[in-house]
């Protein structure tokens, strides 16, 4: 998409100096960026750059002079910043939101129905007694099972897949691969030594705007739902288990998984490959370090958590100070050993 | 689904208090079920629910004497936990198999057959010289390599991929996104610091009642066959590597890998995030914790092994006790150095 | 696919003893092989599997002597194990390559070109303003989206992802599931407690001779793009985080994960399950052993980093064995500390 630069200062309120009729058809940061493109300079320690940059335009600060002679437009703004990342939000929107209209083939059951302006990729399989809300878009190759609900707004990346009878609100983002109501790993152990699968026949309610990456995997309670709510960042290849529960705008990085009926509370952070094992109850604004294991509740607001099975990252710190020193320590021991046995008796 | 409770009190050979001509359409726990859902009471703690449920009908034991005026009809039996685990089962049974029939546009290649009484959904692909046996649900955007063989009573869900050559027996389930048959990960380092891929020729054979979760992979060997035996259970985001093998009866938790050639025993547990490196041999009815990492073979049958790497579980939690407090540990050295150091010589 | 012996032994410029006018359609080991395979012998350790074997035809030494009556066809060349290895590389071309084509239904968007000799699978898309180069084997369910490139003879298995814009070179391999150019995970903490999303609009761009492993994650950069260079080999399971860059020849096995803006250096090997946080700098020929954390830049070249957070694998190594004695540590401590007390004063 190409923009006239008269048209962004339009959108943000700003004054040009130079070359206003210049399109651009890219966004890129002021040292990397090409003929085309758009910058922007808020940090002085980077001033050097708007010298030699490429950039076809740069959003700069009203009160920014230039001590060097500058060759490309300036658009001038109050914070370059702000106006930096407004642009690259309403950038991404329009790339976001701009496929429309039913690609073919794709399948819908019976009784489906979908509202405006949505877009409906090729090979797109939705089920029967499906509902899908306005705006949305349906990559291609997704799969939406019978029985599904589906808000206002929400996109649903190329191969995602949602098991029949799962709920999804408004404003989310789910990421190519990402499998949402696969069953619950629940088996019953039989006196053969064999196993019998537990039938999974509840689902996965996820509210508004949850994003959710590439290849996680969320599945559906054993029975009633496995609940994500609002606000929750689910990174890729996170596995979140049967009848758990995320609770508001908590934020959970790459490879993290959860074990079957947690209860995460609000504003958490769980960082990558980190693992919370079943049955527990996190409460809120509780943040678990990278590669950390959880084995028992944690309640107290604010906590960080590091080790596995984790304690609270101050004490396991001190504590892998140490670690790193027990060898030095073993000879100590074994000194003072010898002091103890040489004393004179 | 809508059944009568005099169907459902058919089934379980049960006698009906109250209205036997309603309908219900869902299973749900007695504090949650809603108007149209049935339930059961097995454990007295939760017998305060039944003067309050909304379900429409409540499975109890023969011998329950209401102590309050009970609004919901009774469905009583001689061992509600059971009966109504039938009725999940029996109910999980008909919404699993319910779809029958082939879909368009689905793809079949030459010389390839399924048995009766089959689904295969729109844009499921099913390659060439393709064996699959009666009752078998192929969902959409399955895809099916040539050569494969797949038995009896066998779902593989949505986006399921299987390469050519792989064998899955009967009575499988296998979730969205799971990858069965990707070559296994092998490179020849060479003089110039560049790798050789090793070419992988061999397939994968899965056994029966085998479940395989959501985006779970699973290699093909080198040559030869990786190998799942019957009723291994492999949950979400699951790893395993070409020429393993897993014994009868092992459950594997998320997220956990095995690498290559390693043979796991039967009825071996793996928690989640755990992993065992490649070439090793761990015995029958070995745990492994969650987050540990085998380095070792393991032989010695009902070993529990937790850290990384792994030893005993026993012996690791009283290392770890000591490892909180190490900081202490090393004030206590101090300490005795000094008073060493002050003593009269 | 079925050869004659004399075929096989005229690519490898071999002497055939026994019937030469057999033909054979598999490979396998010569403890395994079945008849209608071709073998090998090169250790001696073996000898004794080729008087057994059932193998149709197995290559050995020119000076291979039998000590007993052999059923088996020969095929004398210089050096066994290059020569099986050729073929194996020659079997896996043909079977990789073999597919031509396009089958139907298949979607390509408007201003989107290909190269000769194409595989593109029932139920692949190909968005607009594409380019393919030529032998590329796009196999079923794939999705690439708009403006994206791709280079000469890279296959695409059944089911991969391709955001757009994507850049992806000649003679890569990408199995199922595997996506690349999702959104990276950028959120701006807001003043009530919800984030914002970062809007993520760089590119992946991958060069020659990339392996990428089934479910892998590739998320793209914010802006710029997360560049996998020339020769690296990711496992399945590998998350890639936006940003990142992964040096020439470097090889991450199954599971592993790196966060946001990490340079990797060239021939590394990250073992299973280790990660790396963001913004870091890790040279070149750095080992991370399997399950290890990295938490600071790593410079020195050779390093092997183990632990969580990892340090030099020797001195981890030397701290762990301490680790697995802590409780007789503290007993001596105990029993220092009850010595000192029960001094002569």
């Amino acid at each position: 998409m190409d923009f006239k630069i008269s048209q962004i200062a339009h959108i943000l309120n700003a004054k040009v100096e130079g070359n206003s009729d210049q399109t651009v058809n890219n966004i890129e940061s002021i040292e990397e960026a090409g003929e085309g493109s758009i910058s922007f300079l808020s940090n002085p320690k980077y001033e050097n750059f708007i010298y030699t940059t490429k950039a076809s335009a740069v959003i700069v600060d009203h009160k920014f002079k230039p001590r060097q002679k500058v060759h490309t437009t300036l658009i001038r703004v109050d914070d370059p910043y702000l106006s930096f990342t407004a642009l690259l939000e309403e950038y991404h929107k329009m790339v976001s939101f701009q496929k429309t209209g039913i690609e073919d083939p794709s399948f819908i059951g019976t009784d489906s129905t979908h509202g405006e302006n949505i877009y409906r990729g090729a090979f797109s399989y939705i089920g029967s007694n499906v509902t899908i809300g306005n705006n949305c878009k349906i990559y291609p190759q997704v799969y939406i099972g019978d029985n599904v609900t589906i808000g206002d707004n929400t996109i649903l990346h190329s191969g995602v897949k949602i098991y029949a009878n799962c709920k999804i609100g408004d404003y989310c983002v789910v990421h190519s691969g990402a499998v949402i109501g696969s069953d619950g790993f629940g088996f019953a152990p039989q006196k053969d030594s064999t196993y019998k699968t537990i039938p999974q026949i509840g689902n996965v309610v996820i509210e508004d705007h949850v994003d959710i990456g590439a290849n996680t995997t969320i599945d559906c309670a054993t029975f009633g739902s496995t609940v994500i709510k609002s606000g929750v960042k689910l990174d890729n290849l996170v596995q979140i288990a049967h009848n758990t529960e995320i609770g508001k705008n908590t934020v959970i990085a790459a490879q993290a998984g959860i074990s079957g009926s947690t209860k995460v509370g609000e504003n958490c952070v769980l960082a990558g490959q980190s693992g919370i094992v079943g049955h527990l109850k996190i409460g809120d604004q509780i943040t678990i370090a990278a590669q950390s294991g959880i084995s028992k509740n944690i309640s107290k607001k604010g906590s960080i958590m590091l080790g596995s099975p984790a304690f609270e990252l101050a004490d396991y710190k001190k504590s892998y100070v140490v670690f790193k020193r027990l060898p030095d320590l073993m000879n100590r021991i074994k000194e003072l050993e010898q002091k103890i046995l040489n004393l004179p008796t």
